[in-house]
């Protein structure tokens, strides 16, 4: 008789998108005319830029050519689209990172959850508190957690509350903890972090031997040229942090998939009796057993991003969604509300006024300015009081959401 | 300090292909001239189907399109990928899989591994031998082994040997199993199964409450009529098999990457106390979680696999390879070696002669043929004494690399 994996039966998630689904229908039928605005979901609306378009359309032809035909491809990546990451993601910045320490994969989503196939059952992990559910949701499927109690904190996991007390950023923990998931900048609330506070981090890990977990698929949204876009910027960070980047939202990729993470050679965990292991050399045995690479046609669209072209045009799509951001920010602070994040980052975190609750301002925002957001609420309990507003959309919609908002939303 | 999954530890393989890749680098340094036909790895070796390649072309001008762009697609694939799937590769073989019972995804390397997921750990696994390695492996990294003995054979999975004596078909276990991996046509013998023995697994399984985890990747290659292609269309199958697919093999989509596995409704399995759980929800979960679907454009590339001309495309690619399997078989019948498969599937299976070892049979093909294979024991204890020779190569390459075995090697 076959069983199941238990742990799936703890999840309580799964629960935020299809609730929102939900009341937006409800809200459709009763009101079948309303002209909806969706500023819920972190999804790209852009077209894919040009230089990767030309480089995917170059690639279908070689596929139809018997003497350029690409078969099965490195697990890990082809070694030009690896040179390049290395290069201009890392090594511009005077990070020390090699191109054999990048592993191209299909999503940061997939590779921040199968990353714990490679580690121990017994590592004590720490999320903030929002969170971007993948994290958590894996971590319970996996087995590290007990069940949830009635806030959604699933026993087991530590929580670390991010708010505006804090800045949005995580104090380092008194307690030991082994794994620590950090996103900067950070979904859902579009906090940034500066360089003390990575070395703070850094610190931290190389002190109790933890390793980090750095999400760093907004990098692309950092302006103030003061922040760091990658951990390895800060020193030592290769001795305990794995990064995780995208193609899809600097480049558009979120249809289009392509995404790489970075597992230095240095960096190692171990064994239950104390013996020391390459960390890399456990990431490159299960890609190669569990995955076969990406597309050869999406890997040179990802290529063409770090052409000049290609650099240029993400410059301009990024500008754009982050001016997006700007006039959100901009027309909600008008109105009276109070925002955090949208200046490094495409999402606007949005304090509910007047005590309402993360759901009760969905609702209101709905019926009275048919504007569709994310209650903050669904990232974590801490997240109650806050609402998460998306820059993804025209230019002509967020003005629209925004002049609705101003003109119609009565707090 | 983060401690590792010492699960990993326990795999002796990923020795195999790099042991191939170290014999040929050590001849070819030695003699330098000379030159050397791959038929060891299965991977294809002609260009996508003209159908695929336009679709494709018209899916990335939709990407540049605002007004036709994708982001994000449905975790489980597009609808209109899902729905030709199951009514082209199943209704039209009076097999009752719907739409939705389909999961869209980049490779069937991944779901075989990835499935182990939504499983519990005290499950008895069956593995034929010689077999695909992947399965073994990631069993072995989950941790549903112990470590490997002499032979390679892991502590505590189910070893059902596969040889000429049986036909290359595993008996059915005497013992009470609770998953099993059956791989029709095979790889790495070739074999195929019958109506008749698929249905005496989906009785055994149905009796013991045991799923079937069925890789019919080469299903393509059937011609013989009597054959199923997929295990649905035996009664009762439904309710104890999950399917995986591919267009690797049959659209040459070894580096362009989209499979898909079927998961039917009625499937279920339990929890430690007895309750009944259905995959379909558990599978789709996990891929909700750790997956985000596959390139749109891709998918579209996938689809025109069912178009009229992608059919007579894929059949002509289909045959081309198979009647490279049969000079295969032709050729190294009249040298005098022993052959199985190769007729409805791409892979022959070779008998050593004269009780050569698998490595020494592989030696002696690469020293006196300049051809490289995969020698049997690589898949297993039971393959020793066998070597496999893909058919995927130019029709060039087979025909001289045929010529040299016939001319040049001595037994």
């Amino acid at each position: 008789m076959a069983t199941i994996n238990e742990n799936y039966l703890k999840l309580k998630a799964g629960y935020l998108f299809p609730e929102i689904a939900r009341r937006v229908a409800a809200f459709t039928e009763a009101n079948p005319e309303a002209p909806i605005i969706k500023l819920g979901i972190g999804d790209v609306t852009e077209p894919l830029p040009q230089a990767c378009l030309e480089a995917m359309s170059k690639a279908i032809s070689e596929m139809g050519d018997r003497a350029t035909f690409k078969g099965y491809g490195p697990e890990q990546g082809y070694g030009w689209l690896r040179e390049k990451i290395a290069a201009q993601d890392f090594q511009a910045r005077n990070c020390d990172i090699d191109a054999s320490e990048i592993f191209v994969s299909d999503g940061a989503k997939c590779d921040t959850g199968n990353i714990l196939d490679i580690f121990g059952k017994d590592n004590r992990i720490a999320v903030t508190d929002p969170v971007y559910p993948v994290y958590v949701d894996t971590n319970v499927m996996a087995g590290h957690t007990g069940p949830a109690n009635d806030d959604g904190k699933y026993e087991g996991l530590v929580y670390m509350p991010i708010s505006a007390d804090n800045n949005f950023t995580a104090e380092i923990p008194s307690d030991k903890v082994d794994l620590v998931y950090l996103c900067f900048p950070n979904n859902p609330t579009g906090a940034t972090a500066t360089q003390e506070h990575l070395k703070a981090w850094v610190d931290y890990a190389r002190e109790h031997q933890a390793i980090i977990l750095f999400d760093a698929a907004y990098e692309a949204f950092i302006t103030d040229e003061s922040l760091p876009h990658s951990i390895y910027e800060i020193e030592g960070a290769k001795d305990c942090a794995i990064e995780f980047r995208s193609f899809s939202k600097n480049a558009g990729f979120t249809g289009t998939r392509c995404a790489y993470t970075v597992v230095p050679k240095s960096l190692t965990a171990t064994t239950s009796s104390g013996e020391t292991v390459q960390l890399h050399q456990l990431w490159n045995r299960r890609q190669s057993t569990k995955f076969n690479g990406v597309s050869y046609i999406v890997q040179r669209g990802a290529e063409a991003v770090y052409s000049d072209a290609g650099q240029a045009q993400i410059k301009a799509l990024v500008g754009f969604y982050l001016e997006n951001a700007k006039i959100i920010c901009d027309r909600l602070s008008k109105a009276g509300l109070t925002v955090y994040g949208g200046v490094n980052a495409p999402y606007v975190w949005v304090k509910t006024p007047n005590g309402l609750s993360s759901w009760e301002f969905f609702d209101k925002l709905l019926q009275t300015a048919n504007v569709v957001g994310t209650p903050g609420s669904g990232f974590g309990a801490a997240g109650e009081g806050y609402f998460r507003i998306s820059a993804f959309n025209s230019r002509a919609n967020v003005e629209e959401a925004m002049t609705r908002v101003t003109e119609n939303f009565k707090v």
